[in-house]
């Protein structure tokens, strides 16, 4: 049974092998994807997912969305680990398509009303998007399926700063509307991502099952792996974005606990994603207000690897 | 070689079992208590530590501190935890003794003066009494041994709330002063002291050992059993405060880290502790701009539990 989602996504090394999965996947409907700031500027994500699409001869539509938080001043591209252009800075084709009129959080809307309680939204980039969605209509907390977001950190501490993890830290604001929405919602952050270990042998095989799709992938892949080698001593990459879409389709490789989430939005643990375990008490419930949401604590990391390598092979 | 110590304590029925350690080991001299409100008010804290000591047949030098945080309210004592009267309730004789006539920063700072480089501070409580220390005598921190403190968690998630534990939660001005000092300092935090057990195996033979203070030790025990019991799911006590003196006389039983630490003031986060790794860059150098210090991360968490009843049996 095939399952269909919304893409929001800021492509971005990993991004890009988590669309080539969103596109080739037999149980996935990529009913479309929409675009944020993040891993690279607004135009660069909106230019590369339609790329994607069109080298893997699958063009879904692409609604362009948040170029900088809802709040705060950006931070910077961090270009040194997705490349000027996002896929590693190797040579890419021209694109022919051109994104949606309308924006991606009224593409998210319409969407979603098209298709009541059945669109999965799967988001792996800073969460304005989202947050933007629900601002232009509340109700689709009632009418998506779920939702599934790549971000956050529990227990294993952060990638940007010592608690905070990029996604979350790119926009505390709209992370803390998101993940306090009440819709069914699956946190794949950090616990999980930090696990998984895509190979050179898996992207081997990826490269060698994906033309000229595998190319990009495989060439992306090479910048993306330079960053980890230098800076976490990881042959290899955690390919984050495509393990949101392992939980989706495979979410027995995982283990997840169930609880109260919140950002911190100021200070020095800005960006910081908290839970607070269902049922547990603290010295006050201010912690434990918000809509009780799935987090992901524990994942067969080799498997899903395997997982990521088997799709696309 | 014996260690000579001041011990900074709130008691508190895991503070009481450490000051029974602090007494009666053989390799530590205890040189004087200090006391804070945290498990218990100030003025039951002062009672309680000069009680233990005469127990004991040691009557050590107390001194009294501080009686609620440097910059806000006090949260109420945790009477479900301690109860009325911080040892479990029991019926407790008579106090024959006084505290010292100075406070508890005054008694820190003479006492350090008068052994330059061979007095080590452990404190179990909120941190105020060494933040107070510290603004009497800056220099203190170039003339203590060491400074071992029980609180804070990295990893572990917090005790009061999601992602702070109570000593650091109770005054995290005083705590970020305190950690970020800059003397050699060890953070031994729920990180390590989750991982020990103070079994009823282990206090049966405290209590057949400690004579007097053996049916103290008991007593207060079985109250603070009880909560573990209801709240945690666990049969036996985490022995917080004594886990800092097993850092200090067998720190080959822990596994430790090096970093720069800083305490969340504000907001949610409010009293965790945040450890930068040394040397693992970030998106800003804030987090890294305070002194190295070291922070256990692992603990033989039954041989730390094992030395506590020998050290008592």
């Amino acid at each position: 049974m095939s399952t269909p989602i919304i893409f929001d996504t800021d492509p971005g090394v990993d991004d890009a092998q988590a669309i080539a999965i969103a596109l080739r996947h037999p149980d996935i409907e990529l009913l479309g994807m929409t675009t944020t700031f993040g891993n690279v500027d607004i135009e660069t994500a909106t230019h590369n997912a339609l790329l994607l699409g069109e080298i893997a001869g699958q063009p879904v539509p692409v609604a362009q969305g948040s170029a900088c938080p809802m709040v705060k001043p950006r931070h910077p591209a961090p270009k040194h680990i997705h490349g000027d252009n996002g896929l590693g800075n190797i040579t890419l084709p021209e694109v022919k398509g051109q994104a949606d009129a309308r924006s991606a959080a009224q593409f998210i809307v319409d969407t979603v009303r098209q298709r009541p309680g059945e669109v999965s939204l799967v988001a792996v980039g800073p969460l304005g998007n989202l947050a933007a969605a629900l601002q232009l209509d509340p109700e689709i907390t009632r009418l998506v399926k779920q939702v599934v977001i790549m971000g956050g950190s529990i227990r294993e501490g952060g990638n940007v700063t010592p608690v905070a993890e990029a996604n979350i830290f790119n926009d505390a604001h709209a992370a803390q509307r998101v993940l306090t929405a009440d819709w069914p919602l699956t946190l794949v952050g950090l616990d999980v991502t930090h696990r998984c270990i895509l190979t050179p042998e898996h992207m081997a095989r990826i490269e060698a099952g994906q033309g000229e799709l595998g190319k990009i992938l495989a060439g992306s892949y090479d910048f993306y792996r330079a960053f980890y080698r230098e800076a976490l001593g990881i042959d290899g990459c955690c390919p984050h974005d495509s393990v949101a879409l392992a939980w989706l389709l495979r979410p027995d490789l995982f283990e997840t606990t169930r609880g109260h989430l919140g950002v911190v939005t100021e200070g020095p643990a800005e960006g910081q994603t908290i839970l607070a375990p269902e049922g547990r008490g603290f010295i006050a419930d201010r912690w434990s207000q918000t809509p009780v949401v799935n987090v992901c604590m524990g994942v067969d990391g080799k498997a899903v690897s395997d997982w990521i390598a088997d799709t696309l092979a």
